[in-house]
C-alpha cells in the first residue's frame, strides 16, 4: 500500500484526498474531456485488428495511419477505419522502413504496436524518439539490452509508454486487487501465476512453414510470454513500489512434444518433422523479492492439456487461489473455501461496476476493453499509465532471466532493476494513473 | 516402465511372466503364509499407537516389546498389545539406552520406528546392526550424512528397510500409478506435488513449551517433510529406475506467520512471542532429473489456509491434476477434463479392489493399512520392499538439498545418488516387492 492508497482508505484521508489530489485529477480529466487522440497502428493481424476496433470505439479516437506489410491486413484495417470514422487512414505497407515514415507524421499523438514480439522494442523506441506516445502489445520485448534501451528512451524523451497487459483488467483479477489493498489477506508474501495454454496450433502457417511464433520456439527457450501471468501478481504484490524482484531460478523440461506434434502432422521425413525445437514443454520460474517474498511463474504452451490460467496469492491472514477460492482465517470457522463470488459485490472494481457490459463484449474477459481505454486516456491526459515502462520491462525481462538460468543448470540470476532504485519509495508512482 | 512391467503388460509376456517369475513369487508367498512376524515398536505417541494397532491386526504379528520414555504412552501401548494378543509386551521406558537393549532381543524380527524424526536414522541403523529389519516413519532422516550411513548400513547388514510412506497407497494415487504404467499419459515429463497443511497447532505443547516439531521449525528451515508429496510422484515417474533426480533449487518466503501466531497466542512479551522462527512459510523446490524431466515439490505448514495435497503429472499424451481431473488428448475431443472416477474401475489397483473396506477404516485414506501390511510382508518374506532404502534416502535428502539452496540464494544443489549408479538400469529392482 502506498501513501496515496493509504490516504484514500482511511476515513479522514478520503476527505483530504478528495479535496486534494483526487480533485485535481478529476479536474484534469474534465479538462481533457474527449480531446481527440490521433493514432497510428502497426501490426494488423488478428490481434492488431481487434485492438484497432476497440480503439475506434473510444470517443475522440482518430486513426490517421495504419502500417503492415501484408496487403490483406492493411486493406482490412483501412476498411474498418473508413467505416468507423468516415475517412481512410494513410497506408504504410510497401517497404520495411515505412514504419519510420509513419511515426514521423505530425498528425499522430501515439502509436499502437501489435506486431510480432521482436519488433515491439525497436518500434516503441523509434516512436518515442519521434515524439509519439506508445501502447505496446505484450511482452515489451525479449532481450535484456533492448528493454534497457526502451526504459532509457522513455526517460530521455519524456513520452508515455504503456504495456497493453489485458489480463490485469479481468474482473476477478481486479476484485482480488481490491481485496489485497483492503488488507483482506494481510501482508501478501507468496504468489503463483501461470500461462498454461496448448498453443501448438499456432506454430505452423497453413502452407506448413513456421509462423513467427513457431520459428521463435524452434530456436529459443525460456519463459517467453510472462506478462499475462506476472501482471496481476505484480500489482497484487505492489512490485516496483516498495519491493522488487531480486533474483530468480528457472527450470525447463527437455523438448519432447513439439517434435512429436510435427511428425504426426507432417511426417517424420518432412522438413517440419526434422526440426529440433529449443523450447521445452514446462518452464517453471521462481522469483525472490528483496523483502523475502516469493513468486512462481509457470509457462507451458506445448503440452497436451486444457488451458488453465491459475492465480494465487497468500498473505498473513489468508489466500486467494483461482483453483479453490478464497480463505480468510477466522476463529472457529474451520478450513473452508469461499467462492470469490461471495466477495464480488463488496470488492468489485469501479471499472467493472461502471462498464461491465461494454467490457464483456470486447474479448479476453473484458481486459482488452479497459487496456485500450487506459491507453487512450494516457495519451489524452499525457499522464504516466498504471502499467508503465518499468512494470513492462521488469515483467518482460523474466524471459531473458529464465533463459540464462535454464542454460546454466538453473543457476541463480539477478533480475535487473529498471527503476534505478526508485522502487524503494512505495509512493514514487503516486501520480501515475491508477484504475479507480 | 521396467522390463518386468513390460513383460506383464504385453499379451505374450503375461503368460511368460505368470509361468515364470510371478509364479515363483506366488510360491514364495504361499510358503511364508502367516509365518509369525515378531516386532518391537519404538515411539508410541499418537502416530506410533495407530501403527501399533494396525500391525496387531495383521495375521501372524506378535508385538514382543515396546519402547517409549513417556510412561502414559508405554502403558497405553502395553494395554493395547495385551488386549490384542493376550500377552504383555516387554516394556522399555526407563533410560535413553533402553532402545539399544530392545533391538538386541533375539525374539524380534523387526523394529517399527515412529519416534520424532531426528531418531529415525540412528535407530534404524542400530536395529539393522543388531540384525533386525526396519519399518520407519517418514521422513527417513534429516541430515545428509545419516542418510548415507543408513544406506551403507542396510547394504552392509543385508537387513530389509522400508519407509512407511502411506500416501503412496491412497486409492487415487495407485489408480494414477496404474494409468501411468499403462501408458495412458504417454511419457511423463513434468510433475507437481505439495504438502500444504496448516500445522501451527502442532508447534506448542499444552504447557506452552515448544513441541519437538516446534523446536525444529524454530531452528531449521527447508522442505523438511517431503515424502508424502514426493513418494507418489517418484513412483509415477519411476525415479531411481532408469532416471534419477540430478539437481534442484529451492526458495522460501521469509518467516512472518509463526511469530504472529505465537504473539497472538502467548503475547508479545512471552518467551514464545520472542522466538524468531527459522522456517518460513512457503518452500518451493524444483528438481531436474538426468533425463530432463522436472518435478516441483511445494511445502507450507505455517500459512493460514485450508489443507490441500495436490498431485499432478504431465506426459506426452495428457495429464492428471488432482485439482482438475484427467485429460488425454484425442482427435476432436476438445479441452475437456474428465473426473478421475471415470477411470477408477478400469485402473483401480488390485490392493484396493481386494481390500478397500479394511483400508478405508484404517486412516489416511487407506494408506496406513497397506503401508503396514507391506512392511509386515517384507519381514515375513525377507524380501526387498517397494519403498526401499534408496527411495527413502533420495526423497528425504530433499530437505538437506533445499536448505543448502535456500541458504545460498537458491543456488543449484546436486541431489546425491544413493544407488551408486544402479538407477541406470530400469530393472535393477525387478525382484523387489511391488504392489500387485
Amino acid at each position: 500500500m502506498n501513501r496515496r492508497e493509504f490516504l484514500i482508505r482511511s476515513a479522514g484521508g478520503l476527505a483530504a484526498a478528495t479535496t486534494g489530489r483526487l480533485a485535481s485529477i478529476a479536474a484534469a480529466q474534465q479538462a481533457t474531456g474527449t480531446k481527440p487522440v490521433r493514432l497510428g497502428v502497426v501490426g494488423l493481424g488478428n490481434r492488431g485488428t481487434h485492438l484497432l476496433r476497440l480503439a475506434l470505439a473510444v470517443p475522440g479516437v482518430q486513426v490517421k495511419a495504419v502500417c503492415d506489410l501484408n496487403e490483406d491486413n492493411i486493406n482490412r484495417a483501412a476498411e474498418i477505419v473508413q467505416k468507423a470514422q468516415g475517412s481512410e487512414p494513410v497506408r504504410y505497407s510497401k517497404a520495411p522502413d515505412d514504419y519510420s515514415a509513419m511515426v514521423k507524421r505530425d498528425d499522430i499523438d501515439a502509436v499502437l504496436i501489435a506486431t510480432p514480439t521482436k519488433w515491439h522494442c525497436p518500434m516503441a523506441i523509434e516512436a518515442m524518439k519521434a515524439g509519439k506516445h506508445v501502447g505496446s502489445e505484450v511482452p515489451a520485448g525479449f532481450q535484456l539490452q533492448e528493454l534497457h534501451d526502451l526504459v532509457k528512451t522513455k526517460e530521455a524523451t519524456g513520452r508515455r509508454y504503456m504495456l497493453l497487459e489485458n489480463y490485469l483488467y479481468m474482473r476477478h483479477i481486479m476484485t482480488v486487487w481490491n481485496m489485497v489493498r483492503a488488507g483482506v489477506f494481510g501482508e501478501p508474501y507468496y504468489a503463483e501465476c501461470a500461462y498454461l495454454h496448448d498453443c501448438r496450433f499456432m506454430l505452423f502457417k497453413q502452407d506448413g512453414s513456421l509462423d513467427w511464433w513457431g520459428d521463435w520456439a524452434a530456436n529459443n527457450f525460456g519463459s517467453d510470454y510472462p506478462t499475462h501471468a506476472m501482471g496481476p501478481v505484480s500489482k497484487w504484490m505492489a512490485l516496483n513500489e516498495g519491493d522488487r524482484m531480486e533474483y530468480c531460478t528457472s527450470m525447463m523440461t527437455s523438448p519432447r512434444v513439439l517434435k512429436q506434434y510435427a511428425v504426426k502432422k507432417y511426417g517424420a521425413d518432412s522438413p517440419q518433422g526434422k526440426i529440433d525445437c529449443a523450447l521445452g514443454e514446462f518452464v517453471s520460474t521462481q522469483i525472490h523479492t528483496v523483502k523475502g517474498r516469493v513468486i512462481r511463474l509457470d509457462y507451458d504452451v506445448n503440452s497436451p492439456r486444457p488451458a488453465v490460467l491459475p492465480y494465487m496469492i497468500q498473505g498473513t491472514k489468508g489466500l486467494y487461489d483461482s483453483r479453490h477460492g478464497v480463505y480468510v482465517e477466522e476463529e472457529g470457522k474451520g478450513e473452508k473455501w469461499d467462492n470469490l463470488q461471495k466477495h464480488q459485490e463488496q470488492y468489485d472494481h469501479a471499472y467493472w461496476k461502471r462498464d461491465a457490459e461494454s467490457a464483456q463484449k470486447a474479448g479476453h474477459g473484458g481486459g482488452d476493453f479497459f487496456a485500450v481505454r487506459d491507453f487512450i486516456e494516457m495519451v489524452r491526459q499525457d499522464r504516466e499509465p498504471w502499467i508503465d515502462v518499468y512494470d513492462a520491462a521488469s515483467w518482460s525481462v523474466l524471459y531473458w532471466c529464465s533463459r540464462e538460468s535454464i542454460a546454466n543448470r538453473s543457476k541463480t540470476v539477478d533480475v535487473p532493476d529498471f527503476t534505478s532504485g526508485r522502487w524503494k519509495d512505495a509512493d514514487w508512482r503516486a501520480d501515475n494513473h491508477r484504475p479507480a
